[in-house]
């Protein structure tokens, strides 16, 4: 850190991430599950989906050892501050949950071009009776980024058109 | 079904799957996911992972509900039923988990012909300290069909080069 900028002693989440992170000072997806549904980041009584915990330690986890350390965990408790943001201003009824139309309002509002019919794959894929909470928007909003960027590599004169080996197709896909 | 084939109500399975489905007959990913839990499928106390619900009622749903009626659940028994043996087998010390290079032999034995780098993501994105229990053993398993299938569909002169519109890549991706 910068000179004179409070270590991680004095920082209020740090007291917070290390009881979680116990000894090694390294969290893990069930350990920022925990960390998450304690937090009730869900809003509801629901565990946070372990899936989106595993995507956000993939998302930041520069050295992929598979865990995240303090300076990881407070870049992340940025992200999902900024997405919850996001979130409630389209849950106008503060139900904890988002509807479809809503749903795709976000994406596309994000940049994203899609076709009714991917839309609809996506709406279904991340809802549960055509709601979606806040952390499967965001496993959600996480994967089509990491898909997109792939894509977008491997589409260099940006023709809408991209190649895959077979093997590169799975590291791209299976990761996210 | 057959005549004379046993009707739905005779079954054993049926007292099970209509307490969980309620009135409308159907069960949804979270309603899956109770009934995986309260049949121990985890071995653990954990319960059973809801992506790898959704992954298996993806699977099944050919009329894209998004639920499964009876007998896509029975199917799904019989899937499931046959993939705990293929598990159980690999989990010698009867821990509930597999470590990496069994999983890397399973995911070989089943026909894919993975890079080393390709078998490593695969490994770290479903284990949790190198240990992978078997709802994520499925969840690995369904999507590795599932993107070989869509990847070989784009390879008709099986060159192992698979091209793919950005439309076409996201929704092969995000439905799985």
């Amino acid at each position: 850190g910068a000179p004179g900028a409070p270590g991680p002693q004095q920082d209020p989440l740090f007291a917070f991430f290390s009881s979680v992170a116990g000894q090694d000072g390294q969290i893990d997806a069930e350990e920022l599950q925990k960390c998450l549904t304690q937090a009730n980041f869900t809003g509801t009584n629901k565990p946070f989906n372990l899936e989106t915990c595993r995507l956000m330690i993939a998302m930041l986890d520069r050295d992929m050892s598979g865990t995240m350390g303090f300076n990881e965990f407070k870049e992340l408790c940025n992200v999902i501050n900024a997405w919850r943001g996001n979130f409630m201003s389209m849950d106008k009824d503060r139900s904890g949950t988002v509807d479809a139309p809503e749903m795709q309002q976000a994406i596309t509002s994000m940049g994203f071009r899609l076709s009714p019919q991917a839309m609809n794959i996506i709406v279904k894929r991340y809802g549960l009776n055509g709601k979606i909470g806040f952390d499967d928007y965001m496993a959600c909003c996480i994967r089509l980024r990491t898909l997109t960027d792939s894509f977008r590599k491997r589409d260099q004169a940006q023709q809408g058109t991209a190649s895959f080996s077979y093997d590169d197709f799975i590291q791209c896909t299976m990761s996210s």
